[in-house]
């Protein structure tokens, strides 16, 4: 097991990476105000591990209510959290009964919204078990659910007590899935840190394969990765943003085309493309930059080009990003790989150059 | 004007009270991001105080959203807040615009939620126009909606930038209204200043009649009692539950009878008879001190008893409680005309003796 921690004064939390960690209590039990737990799950993940959870908690003395909800992007929004809410109520749940998230991003970020608001906050732990949770979305304290509108346009800033990624959960996730999280690992290398671009360039199909190894270094680079830029700004009011690259592209990819069409992983995939296209017309990279980019997301299985998209409807989709200043669009792009920038100077000619690509 | 501190650190806020300050947008200015705000208010104080807050922002050169919800505390459910993000989103407003609340404290409870999460949090400015808003709900940072189960189960800690109560609103406000608002500045002599409550006493009829000076007295101290407990407690962890005095009861009431039959104030005035009377059969004070709260909250045209509520079914809705812990409830108890604490030992038969009062 590697354990990591997110610097973040009193709200400081443990990151434990490792094979097996759904079975040991003891990782959760120092988190606990009271030995009730509340675990949300949904309903492709409750058959598989809920079991395993529950038993290691019980066996500790823990009282364990499991909340299951349906499966999929598209049940991200106010009638499931309200699920949530009703079952907490229902079983006399305090402020001080601690939620567990059981599963990938979607029930990492609703369930980290219901912690928020659950009688002004109560704690909770992220147990991701899908590739993309346990890179991107269970670390960092993101939590929010969708509005027709846009993406994560509700939610909070509400760090966990914990994460715990048991690794051995990767083993009966779909491809497509382990593929979707894949986008995340590139995007970490691509904004941060070259030298892990160049190792997933040479792993890629070690990670596609589900090499324990492989896929071990990638969530642990990974959760480095956030952790560092998320200690230094919380909130998102400046370095932080860089962690949304190929974001903006992807919220409007995903709410274009209706939550759940895309994973998540996929939007974000084709979003750094298109970041990445724009860097190069901006003359911030190399077009073989960007080829290289392009390349590596292709080989991971992933989408590089789309279509049926209009430029008009992009910018429709896009003018919500929660980025946007004074009406300004701000992009996340690339100055090399390894490393990248905001700009929000970006011409209306130039964007709609990248956007014709998808029209 | 009188200004005071919220002392919080980087959170810290200033609360102004003075006539006329619904148009000197100068006190507004300095806490706008962009040149850009949402006044949320409702049906009733909207055609009353909307057009003077929008006059003086504009002629400051601020852009002005308005969101008018219809009022009453049987609309502070998610169906309302929703409608607030509609509107936000409608009009393209980003993380950086300033939401006002205008108006009492549901329009405040879900102004202040709809800022904490609207794109994870965007800053808000609390100008209440009704008493209660005044002297408690807009100064701390307790924002909150209803749900069918509780009050304010679903909410969130999130301070607003400046609290600005133009006593000049007052005027207009329903006899009802500013009894009900009374509740709480009589709490707060009860809890924490025993000189404040003789106060109250040698002064509840100017109060009642609408005199200027009393109420700005009675507004400037219940904000500086609450401030400090504030500045101790802001997540209500200790001494910030002493705030919540008659509220247990008096959220029972509410929920039981449905929300918006009894005003807040007026189910919390029945809730501080209930704990006085708790608090001198358990010996904690005398009964001729129970008797002297009971008189002041008559004296102000508030509810003494409470028909029609059975033992069996105030224990019900009194166990969803947010102070309580591990299945313990826990209640706000008087030590003395001006000084409460919390006790988690109640007796179910001494509870039930009290109980019996409205059954």
């Amino acid at each position: 097991m590697r354990t990591l921690d997110v610097a973040l004064g009193a709200r400081s939390y443990p990151i434990h990476v490792g094979a097996g960690l759904l079975g040991d209590a003891s990782l959760i039990l120092p988190h606990l105000k009271q030995r009730k737990v509340a675990v949300v799950t949904n309903t492709t993940v409750a058959p598989l591990y809920l079991a395993r959870l529950r038993g290691s908690l019980e066996a500790a003395g823990v009282k364990v209510i499991d909340i299951v909800l349906p499966d999929g992007e598209e049940h991200k929004n106010w009638g499931t959290l309200n699920l949530v809410f009703d079952a907490l109520l229902e079983h006399r749940c305090e402020r001080g009964t601690t939620l567990i998230a059981l599963g990938g991003g979607v029930v990492g970020d609703m369930t980290g919204f219901a912690a928020a608001t659950y009688q002004r906050g109560a704690p909770f732990i992220q147990m991701p078990t899908t590739l993309l949770a346990q890179v991107d979305s269970s670390v960092g304290g993101k939590t929010a659910i969708n509005h027709p509108r846009g993406k994560n346009m509700i939610g909070a800033f509400y760090q966990p007590r914990a994460v715990i990624a048991d690794m051995e959960t990767l083993r009966t996730l779909p491809k497509r899935e382990l593929q979707a999280g894949l986008a995340e690992v590139i995007k970490h290398g691509a904004i941060r840190d070259a030298a892990f671009f160049s190792w997933l360039e040479s792993n890629i199909e070690a990670l596609l394969e589900g090499n324990a190894e492989a896929l071990s270094h990638a969530v642990v680079r990974s959760c480095e990765i956030k952790a560092a830029v998320v200690a230094i700004d919380e909130r998102e009011e400046g370095p932080r943003a860089q962690l949304n690259f190929g974001h903006t592209f992807g919220h409007a990819i995903e709410t274009g085309f209706g939550y759940g069409t895309w994973l998540h992983g996929e939007a974000v995939a084709l979003g750094m493309v298109m970041a990445a296209d724009l860097s190069a017309r901006l003359g911030m990279i190399m077009p073989a930059d960007a080829d290289r980019l392009t390349r590596l997301i292709a080989r991971a299985g992933l989408p590089v080009e789309i279509k049926g998209m209009s430029a008009d409807r992009f910018m429709e989709l896009m003018s919500h990003d929660k980025k946007a200043q004074e009406g300004k669009l701000r992009f996340v792009l690339l100055e090399d790989i390894g490393s990248a920038t905001v700009r929000a100077d970006v011409s209306p000619a130039m964007l709609a150059e990248t956007l014709r690509l998808a029209a």
